[in-house]
């Protein structure tokens, strides 16, 4: 009889619960990791509300933090007892999506080998990582040594939030010397504010208005912090670069607001990366587009992942180039997950991010 | 006393005329090109229609055939008499844009370089091509000589509408064994549908409903032509991909409709290459969007110029790879410019491009 | 007991023979392919002299053309009695090196994920396609179905020829409107030949000797063939580009002279695509190199792999942009492999490759 | 009569003098700047030594910092008496190179518009910076004021050894999390470490034997710094990666030695970004080249130019991510100059480089 364990189940909308569950078995091809921290994110809160539909009975989460418990019968190249992080997108390696470089939407197992968002399986098509165990799918294209010395909350970013983020600064193809807005300072654009910082913009403009993420986007690389409660953010920042612009605005909320800031922001010539989850449809301003003349750049990104994205991004923690400990502001243990998603959902007590540990 | 010419010149809203204009000095860094051959744009259209706002008694045309009456005197590399041709777009070679390859965007003589559409100068912001002398600014920028061989017609497609056109398949960054689906078959949708054929892209689908433009729309390259009349184009599209989508997906119309029916058939991951003169905001739908999850790049263009360019693209006139000259189905000496307005502004008679001859 | 097949071994330095092996066992990965038709690399003749070392006893050849035999219990995709092809170079698609886009250098298995041509396994480091079956290893990276209506011969040299030769102009960035030139005219330089032309160059100017190279290099898309035998190709190439050289410089030989003119004929910023396997140290003379200079980029590739590129090769042959049997000039039988060998060794009768069909 | 100016005239091999010089006339497309602080550079040296060859009784120096005294009648967007910086390669904007996006190889005035280092004209085809004035062509191309708060030492560096140094980094195409090694920390070396290090290097690793060059690199951004006159750099770089080479190697030095060992560092898929002025032909070792099979990019660069490119590097100062004035380590006035040259030929006294004030 398979052994339990506990995990984060999603029976209806508005309720998560946490309840048992069988500890699954390990195919070839997988890995099982005990979870030793994982975390919620934004979509988890979605999911909970209904308004991202998953099957009943699945366990939520993408962002593991764990050791190795099982290795299936054809991975090499690991250990049991290894500590390992895996991303929240886990491409398949063999999909074409994957061979074309866009493994976010990999499409194993389709037609063609593209799925929307196809990468995506922890908590979506896959039980997550919102529990005591976690099976990992082609276990040798996911799984990643944690480097000596990081503890678990130095890599608990990595899988989704720094991955994200980081990307709305590489997808914007920053460079050396650029003026870049970061719009939101949630946790991804925190991250996206410290992946400008990283690639050599020299001039970083963040928009928020909640004080404690506004202290903590200049701590991440914000040059210049707008209030957006206070100021009119385009203005502001038309003001901030002596009416230029900025050559890269990163959207990272989800909003026709903040999108067509970023648009308003841009020079000529310049790059909008977004990063947010929309929930409606956008507009986009005639005037703003320069009546799409404006030889913009419009990119979207859904979070790499694979293990050498993992990697690379715990050598930017290793390496002491940037610390994500301080968007970590909560700890729970996993059997009080209910009362963690009821903080996080509500954005209560000034939460950017909780630490859950079974 | 200054010597005149004739002109076609905007007079006020559904009135351009042809009238006397003196022919214009020349300064030290520009060249008198005297008009052999010209034709006449759908942006001069939106001109006549007084959508497009310039100055009362502006020479209007963008699109200059000639040979070289004077040079400014800080002008070498060329001489009197050479034939030549310019871009519909003047850059200036020293401001930002143009130093950050964005030339397009030219804000010579502004504060920081940019300026919107700022490469557009014929017929926009000084005078234009529909006449029987044209300045050309920035002479030792913009002055390309026309290779031996190749007469009036062969090249008139190049200052703007084949520059434009490939620039759709370019900014796309069309792969050799690209699925490429390009929408409208004007002009300038034809010449993107040369432009993804001679980048290697091996399944080409263009839209259109006139048979004509559909008939050069084959030998132009496309491997299949969908008449959005008949059929819904994005469900046929899906259709000839088996369900996969385009990799590239180019708008060539600039409506609503075809810039969403661009995205729909975009696989995950694709690219939609914009380059149509939109004249009302633009909706994302959420779901063609994938909320903003679809890794996908959004790119538009303004008529890429400069003499550079204008060679390449006389190459590959020069080379045989491209014949142009089917898109020249009407022929009017410049004393009957007004006719031709008539004709070309009201679609008639099959009218794809116009040649006008001084 | 193991059923037994045909298979050209590799015994000792100039001995390879027809032998009795047996059929290989099937893992889970992968896939076994009853070969069709396969052929004869310069690389095999390397193996054959013993310039290039691989093990006693090891199947050559790594062209394979066939249909599915059997699946591994975790393939899933496919079905048996499938016509397929895999790339000379097998991806595992799970190493560092694939998921950072250099999957040739597959360093599956070892520490850190790359490997010095680790991607190369058939007739390398595992048995290869000259023989009745083929055991295909990751066969949900590397399998791709022959589209309908497509021979054997017509995608033969999509495993390494076309897929080389293309990379030589896709690496070197060859555009709309360039100037190329191509340094030898043997299969793998016809196919750059090839790609140059499909990727826009309007002037290719290609380089051998050979009557026969020379009359197909022009079907393959060269404007000019410059035969070295009667004239300096530096200085040719020189004065057919009014002595400004070439934008891209595609070198398929691997010699100092190839190499070194390639470097001669292109204008400053230049690129010089590598190809070659070249057998000794290469000298860069300093006035070719512009003492380092020159704003050049020197690139070098191993033939791509992997079931998508694969997948676009044998697009370009359905669409009828290019047919490749010309190059094929030889007919022979597995059982006959060994006089195969001998007259492709020796380049005698004027063969390009030749096709094996067990 | 002309006015008499100071300026350092090569005489012939071995000898530069201070002597008188009219101050120049100034063109309609030139600005006449008083120099304020200018610099030696290690090509100084080489005219000096006669290695490379200029015109008898030409100013040397190509590193500007200075006042503008004077513009050209066509000269727009600048004033007299402002701050003002310009590159040590002076592109004219309106050659075939510049518009490629390749302007250090400008042929302004040749048949096909590029020339082997034709934007190389400071101290090589025109007078130089080592004077009380220096008449800068193509101005508006070319001059970028200072910001303001920023003195003259501060971005001294900036017209060649800084954008020369960042450009190792930027062609090598440094990414988030890359480990790059950097041969020779000489003033370029170390800018190119500090490139790295802005742009998301996360392990690197420099090369010198110079105690006093080595603290600086740490400075500079390196994380290792290797004494090759203690350890064989190749073998230590090798270990400090754990055997998997670096992504980018950049040499800065100009010899094979460096050449070679940047070679055996890279990871397959590498690339070599080479800044050195090489004086001798380069040798590719055979296996260090793996047989051309590699998958290996070199990259050569000449410092880039323009205003552009002077605006971000003194934005990287301006935003304090950089401070290069410890490269500063000793300071003469103009009529000291013959001294200066005798201390920096010589590398005397940890010599990095001088500030030369008029």
């Amino acid at each position: 009889m398979a052994q339990m364990m506990k995990a984060a189940i999603f029976v209806e909308p508005n309720r998560i619960v946490l309840d048992d569950k069988p500890i699954p078995d390990v195919g070839p091809l997988d890995a099982l990791v005990r979870i030793t921290t994982t975390t919620i994110c934004g979509t988890d809160v979605h999911i909970l509300k209904g308004e991202y539909p998953v099957a009943r009975g699945l366990t939520i989460g993408h962002e593991p933090v764990g050791v190795i418990e099982k290795l299936g019968s054809s991975v090499a190249g690991y250990r049991e007892g290894q500590r390992v992080i895996a991303g929240a997108i886990t491409p398949s390696g063999h999909s074409a999506a994957c061979l074309c470089g866009c493994a976010s939407q990999d499409g194993a197992g389709t037609r063609h080998g593209f799925k929307p968002l196809g990468g995506w399986r922890f908590g979506n098509t896959i039980d997550g990582a919102q529990a005591e165990y976690l099976l990992v799918p082609d276990a040798m294209v996911n799984l990643t040594p944690i480097p000596d010395g990081l503890d678990d909350e130095q890599v608990l970013m990595c899988p989704d939030i720094m991955s994200t983020g980081f990307s709305g600064a590489e997808r914007g193809q920053v460079r050396l010397g650029d003026t870049v807005a970061v719009f939101a300072q949630g946790p991804i654009g925190l991250c996206a504010t410290a992946g400008a910082r990283l690639m050599g913009a020299t001039t970083i403009i963040s928009v928020d208005s909640v004080p404690a993420r506004m202290d903590i986007s200049r701590r991440m690389g914000a040059d210049h912090v707008v209030d957006f409660s206070r100021v009119d953010p385009v203005e502001e920042i038309l003001r901030l670069t002596d009416g230029r612009g900025v050559d890269v605005a990163i959207e990272a909320l989800g909003r026709q607001a903040t999108f067509e800031a970023a648009l308003r922001v841009l020079r000529p010539g310049g790059t909008l990366s977004s990063l947010g989850v929309y929930s409606a449809d956008l507009k986009i301003p005639l005037d703003a587009f320069l009546a799409g003349l404006g030889d913009y750049t419009i990119v979207t990104t859904l979070c790499p992942g694979g293990k050498e994205r993992m990697r690379r991004l715990m050598e930017v923690i290793a390496a002491g180039r940037l610390d994500t400990r301080p968007l970590v502001t909560h700890r729970f243990r996993l059997d009080q997950i209910e009362e963690a998603y009821a903080l996080f959902a509500n954005q209560r007590d000034g939460v950017l991010k909780v630490a859950i540990t079974p």
